[in-house]
């Protein structure tokens, strides 16, 4: 695939039953949706088969699409120290896809991807596909079948924002003071 | 290099500091050392170049002596979900080293090795270290040296037992009952 963006983002939101990715491609500082989709991991019942697939799946969308940054979903917390173990593992496992190609990666707390789309911190998943499909002109139609992948979407959107900031180091704090900002990006208001 | 071994075991002991490893050969059923190493990952600050670091050295290893299986030393329980989260990281991305080479992996937890090595589910690490150089007869002045990868040979020899087992499901369980049936094995007794 031609890369005619001036940057790709490729947002991942590692689990070990769902991975979601999406490429948010950038021309003249706008944001755009290039594609978005999901490896399914849980018809397979062995956990490494899990991992190599997780590898190779992101491998072959990461040479499709050759992303120049990734952005990846990453909770600090968790249940247990069993679950994160596993969620380490597959977050390890696509972390060194794109390590592998040279490709810089940046971790986001839910939270914040939720308050840099939302801003509310707290906000649902539905909450936050909404102002994604608002925000990036997405068809309300296609969204129903694109939900796993939305927390993905959010994460490559959130480091867009993210880059966007001046470099006085304290920038956009929350999406109210983002939209007073910039108007412009909010579409479908 | 050529592979003059009827099976090769790649013992790994992952941490985010330092990653051992280990590669035992067997012929006619009798283990021996290759080489053993470490991986030092404590010179890098950024944690993304340590993963990256154990996927390229770990893969060097790998190509250069074809081992047939992994054992790798997996706690199950960790001090902080923080920690293991890092923690899965490293083994997730040593892990996808072996399965990109359709090497399968095998888990044993630390206190499973410690058994099957020495008896005792709680020895220390000299303890382990002594048995693993009588048991596959290593020089003892190059012990001090290797102290960060005996815990990989230890996952390594502890896997080639396991696989020495009978079929009925329930084998040798503790180093006693071993050196029972195999008086042979024990060195420099």
């Amino acid at each position: 695939m031609a890369k005619d963006w001036e940057n790709i983002i490729i947002g991942i939101d590692p689990g070990t039953n769902v991975m979601g990715y999406a490429l948010l491609g950038v021309n003249a500082k706008k944001p755009q949706l290039i594609v978005m989709g999901v490896i399914k991991l849980d018809r397979m019942e062995d956990h490494y088969m899990r991992l190599r697939h997780i590898y190779e799946r992101l491998s072959g969308v990461i040479e499709a699409y050759l992303p120049d940054e990734m952005a990846i979903e990453a909770p600090f917390y968790g249940k247990n120290v069993q679950s994160m173990l596993k969620l380490g593992r597959a977050q390890g496992v696509a972390m060194v896809a794109a390590l592998n190609r040279e490709i810089p990666i940046t971790e986001y707390e839910p939270r914040k991807i939720k308050m840099a789309i939302t801003g509310n911190g707290a906000a649902s998943k539905e909450q936050v596909a909404m102002m994604l499909q608002r925000i990036l002109g997405i068809d309300e139609e296609k969204m129903p079948d694109l939900l796993d992948a939305t927390d993905a979407l959010a994460a490559a959107l959130c480091h867009f924002y993210e880059r966007q900031k001046p470099f006085t180091g304290k920038g956009t704090k929350s999406w109210k003071a983002f939209i007073a900002q910039h108007p412009d990006r909010v579409k479908g208001k």
